[in-house]
């Protein structure tokens, strides 16, 4: 049986095809900069969005026409691993993305849950030997059931702790099983609706002795993936702990725990949380702190996670030019962390949008690419920086001064004279490189 | 004397031009559709923000260095309009854009405010017999001296009305003489700072009195410019009356005044009110009242006006869509609303930065004609509301449908079938299109 | 049988009661100015937050417990109503308000959908026989069902406009039947996703359309009721097309409906517009279209409808200082559209909440009182304005001006005095009055 | 010579006084928990809002009106020295803050500077030698000159950072002559415009050497006050390097400044980060890292810092509580880096607004006092926390489980039971708080 009977195969047809269903820029084996597109992007679908996702808003019911709609239970959970392997096939994509709850229904009890997981888990593993598609990470979910309606491990209720501390030994066990290259952790209830009935520092301290056990654990069955926390800076909590890089990172350090963690960055949750995408990745990278990325984008004029796919081609580049300057993802990669608009309910709607994530993060990879080579950014910065490679910069530099040093060597200057930041040219030069993507003229 | 030694004139040099003084994309005299990108474009340069803008911000003065800083008072109004008309020429832009006391000196008092005027705009008229660049509009300033600190046809303070009646009507006389094709307002002080203290009734009714005079004044001296609003919707009030293109429109109704006038739309103004550029065009067009575009670009991520170089090529695209859309701008223009960065102080900046904004909008233009020619949006549109076409949407068209007829439709209807609005594809559509603007091939 | 066993009757015992079941401020009886509490504040409950919402968001279900929650169907729908008009007579409350949806489940057609809604009315109008509890509004929810996806009476598909029109028509006959004093449309899908698949003229034309029917059909069924438009920016929709009283009030106007009209208007749609709640209530005001209140509160560090119970005592004190300047609400009231949060999940809540939301705004309504009783505002804006009652600000005010002659008033201007606007004065004074809410002392 | 003829001093004269220039709720000298407010809010007045600001705007000039203005140089500067000490003996403020530049004029050359400050710091220890008022912190100010245009600390123009130490070290050396116990580093321009050109690396790693560079001297002059971190999110640069709390503790983490440095939190910048005022005191609580306040409030619907003077009850309320829950605020204090409205030009609206500002915290101090005292919300959270202070919970916090035993704990467990959090009681709570600070009556 086919789920997704529009197409046979997405295939590569170049930037002037006319098929819908074809990549345009997206060439997985085309070698850029010696590493083929599929290595450098990685890319993975998010079982949520694509196969369970209804369309449902805190306005309306579930909009989505699914070929599998009408099964319940096991039944509709084997129909979408079979759907879901169908796509990762036709799309040809390398890595897929779960929670825990979007493979397998929850049973009335935690020992049932885990039989349905089992299940499901055996089923995909078969699935797996015989398709190229591996799992980007999997997590648990401690956010739908009324269980953790106040967190999971910042949870005021300890059983309710208990509970997530089973639900993430069963994902690391289910991470190990099927060969996950990371495992993640989205708080979206860790955190608290109001100061005025929240302990806030048992919580942290709690979330803190979580995942050391959670650690403890991944080492006794030895599951070698990354760690990896995605921030977000609220909903559906007012405010959640991890709100950004920057405050995951504060939490990392002073719980120890900074040198076993990286991040998982979403293109969306940057936004709400004030800052860019490639602020957030940048920060990550020069903290040695990029694990992975959740590929997105949002609405900066709407105030939550619109979770969109990605086709902002200035979004992708940024991206792009961050994850190049970390020597690539390493474990991590792309998810497509989104979902098609309530209004585009047609199974080839997620064709649609999958493609247009895809070609747009190969456009962004080849722009980033030829800026990188052409050194646009690297020299300007240079020059901008080079007072730090002589003289007084370089001692600053190299630690060798002091208030006294500098000081004297300030009351020895006249007026000082600075560069221009040329940001306008800096953004004509982007654009140049973007629109020359189809065109390989000398650029520089 | 020369003011800009950087280069003798800009000119179009290609998509792969290496000269940064070059326009890559903007050729004023190419054809697109029938009509020249000049004609299309109809650009402005802003004198405020490219001849007396400092650079200063709320937490640091001035930084920008120009040939002409170090005089003052009519020399330095003098030394501007040589600057203005040598960059205006270098340039090749058709239009310039002023507020009053950009281009001339406030005196002791409004007599010798006037004389200053006077003298300069008599300079200017010098200047326009030889030069291609007209005057697009001119406006009062009536925010930035102090005794605006409460508004100026919206202040508590009956003198500060009149006062600015009298710029105004000099405004309108300097328009005439200078043959303004425009006549803008911009309350930035139009509003309010809380309601605590505010009558917002009768400072609505003084603005509506106030509007109605200056058509009157024109009309007695013959000024056939076009009247526009321009809507901003806070800072530096906290509430700004025109708001957007809507409450502008609102308050235009109420006061006897839609015919009379039409809107200055600008992108940044647009985002700051929650709603996309593209929007407020779209809405101002479908009710006739488009005049005249600010072309800048905002950041969404920060609260303020930033008026930044518009270079994001997905706004001037759908900007341009719009713009071609009512059948081009009339009397309005694309004018420069935007400054550079306090960090690009250098007088070249200013170059790169019109630079940049020309190209991008040359390129929105290119963009956006095609997209209509291949009517691209257009058949997607036409399809999704075919039913309005036929049958009972016809009738609900023509008005000839009432609650009993559409109940009795609506009884007999089965489960009712919609189409996906394929958002998805739409969006790569626009990415397709961006990318092929520099090659000719068969994009639909 | 009863739902709510916590008490039997919430009375007022005064600012010093220790019971949680109490009011401490609202005493419905208690005149003020000479009218009562009740009669000024004409509170309603909204059935949909309090009998059918469940506590589900975008990341969990529901986690509302109910006494009702075994139910279903009809069933459900007539426990709700037992339900409602238990807590109606505790509370006390005049009114109550509700959508189709909320009080009878759809049929599996429009017909038997009218019949479910049939049944459920009887059963309710028997209630309000010996309840004193009043209907505030009814309306259609045209969002929440699939076929709604890309809108209502703003759809691109003529079929769903006809079956909203007949939603309408079955609405504007229930509210007749049940005595409504108004009829709402909020149209949380009338607005666009994008505009690149968006017809907004067509659309905006369709909606004027319907509202002429809807008047017509009112008409002729003799409904009385109040027509009233809820302004919402955005959520569900991107774009919602009454984003404020402004841009609704322009969308009236234009379409020749503003003198059938007046606004509902909510504290968080305000606040997600970028308004301030009292900013909409006296913009709406001092145009004549104050109609009624959706009284909440919402977050505005987070950006989407929180709809909390209303607490904030600065909030309701100005909402009810315009309240009582535009001489009362008339046929409209204050509606607490506002859920308990999702971890405030025992019946209990719904009853704390209410009383929260009563008090707070009996407080607001005793400091709006006595402000408006000292001329505190009155007095200051008075003399504040007071240019205009004399002189030339009166020939302003009286149209005798014109730009010659405002010209020459301002010629022989010296320098212009202001008076401060004192801003932080007022702001300790509403803390004055605030804090001697309860404390009858000579505050002025 | 007198500069504040309005009032001879503020006294405190009651709840009930009708004199404007009176305190109604701060008496300096009342105990609250058996410490004066004086002691317990270490009220300052900040330098540059109240001496140094001209109330200019990005759109308009300075307006307010002060004794002080017709001066120039060295001659306004000892005005204000003098301007100042009267105000804070009138006030009986016992702190204050500023700027270097705030003091003295920039001369020339640096040293020229330096002279201009050591006449000025020389005048105001004659002052401070008969005034009771003492030096909160002092700062350097690196964010006004051009100089600093491209950051201090953080340049890329290694002279900058040269002419950045030698201001701090000044600034040092002056807070140890004038026995200031705190020193305040606030990054206004440390931070970046746009990634494109921004080594954010090599920035980060000169401010980590600066801040250490900054300490040593310290020690070596044996300056004894605490070193403050001011988090600000941007503005005026785009993104500034302290965002928030958690962003200056993460940079503290990794550059091993954790020790040595606490938070200065200021309102307003907690808001334009995204953050209650609360949560920022809370989460710098809880992390041993609450230093001092700058007491102002925001405008929520506004994006930038608009400085106001704090009156709003709900906001000094919960930041009363958190400095309390702190044992207060050690060497920090409550600044008001605050500005009068641009509209409030008069000299007298610095008294009214300092009024208001001390008044609103005084009321705020004894409503939270109340709250403790009482144990309002420490009962509530208590009993919320309370399973993890007996069985499986204990353990958790006392370190002695794994997911082992937690994995076991679960799967024995039921449906789990959760506690409602009670948030719209808690609220009503502190309105009940609020009202009844006057009145002496058992509240509990």
């Amino acid at each position: 049986m086919s789920y997704f009977n529009e197409v046979s195969a997405v295939k590569y047809e170049g930037a002037n095809a006319t098929n819908p269903f074809a990549y345009k820029h997206y060439d997985a084996t085309e070698k850029i900069g010696g590493k083929t597109m599929e290595d450098h992007l990685r890319f993975s679908v998010a079982y949520w969005h694509t196969f369970t996702e209804n369309g449902s808003d805190p306005f309306g019911v579930g909009t989505m026409e699914r070929p599998w709609d009408h099964l319940t239970g096991m039944d509709l959970a084997k129909a979408r691993v079979e759907a879901a392997f169908e796509l990762f096939e036709k799309l040809n994509v390398p890595f897929f993305c779960f929670h825990d709850v979007d493979i397998a229904p929850e049973g009335n009890t935690l020992a049932e849950s885990n039989r349905n997981i089992d299940e499901i888990v055996s089923m995909i593993k078969d699935y797996m030997k015989t398709s190229k598609t591996k799992l980007l990470w999997n997590t648990a979910n401690m956010f739908t059931h009324p269980r953790f309606v106040h967190g999971a491990a910042s949870s005021n209720n300890a059983d309710v702790y208990a509970y997530a501390a089973a639900k993430v030994k069963k994902g690391l066990e289910v991470g190990k099983e099927l060969g996950g290259e990371n495992y993640v952790f989205w708080g979206g209830r860790e955190g608290y609706e109001t100061l005025l009935n929240t302990d806030l520092k048992l919580e942290l301290d709690n979330l803190g002795r979580f995942y050391h056990m959670a650690l403890d654990y991944a080492k006794e069955i030895d599951f070698t993936g990354q760690f990896l926390i995605e921030p977000k800076p609220k909903e559906p909590t007012k405010h959640q702990y991890d709100f950004d890089v920057a405050s995951g990172l504060a939490f990392l350090e002073r719980y120890d725990l900074a040198d076993h963690f990286k991040f998982n960055i979403e293109a969306n949750h940057a936004t709400l949380a004030g800052h860019t995408f490639e602020h957030e990745l940048r920060y990550a990278r020069v903290n040695g702190m990029l694990g992975s990325v959740d590929a997105n984008q949002g609405d900066t004029l709407l105030g939550w996670d619109t979770d969109e796919f990605p086709t902002d081609l200035y979004s992708t580049t940024l991206a792009m030019y961050e994850i190049l300057k970390n020597g690539g993802l390493g474990k991590g990669g792309l998810n497509f962390d989104a979902k098609v608009r309530r209004g585009s309910f047609k199974p080839d709607d997620l064709l649609y949008a999958h493609i247009a994530g895809m070609d747009s993060f190969a456009i962004g990879l080849k722009v980033a690419h030829k800026l990188i080579e052409d050194r646009v950014f690297d020299d300007f910065i240079d020059n901008r920086y080079s007072s730090f490679t002589q003289g007084i910069g370089k001692q600053i530099v190299d630690g060798k001064t002091n208030f006294h040093s500098l000081e004297e060597h300030a009351l020895q200057l006249g007026e000082i004279e600075n560069q221009s930041g040329r940001l306008e040219w800096l953004k004509s030069v982007i654009n140049h490189y973007l629109l020359s993507v189809n065109v390989p003229v000398g650029m520089k």
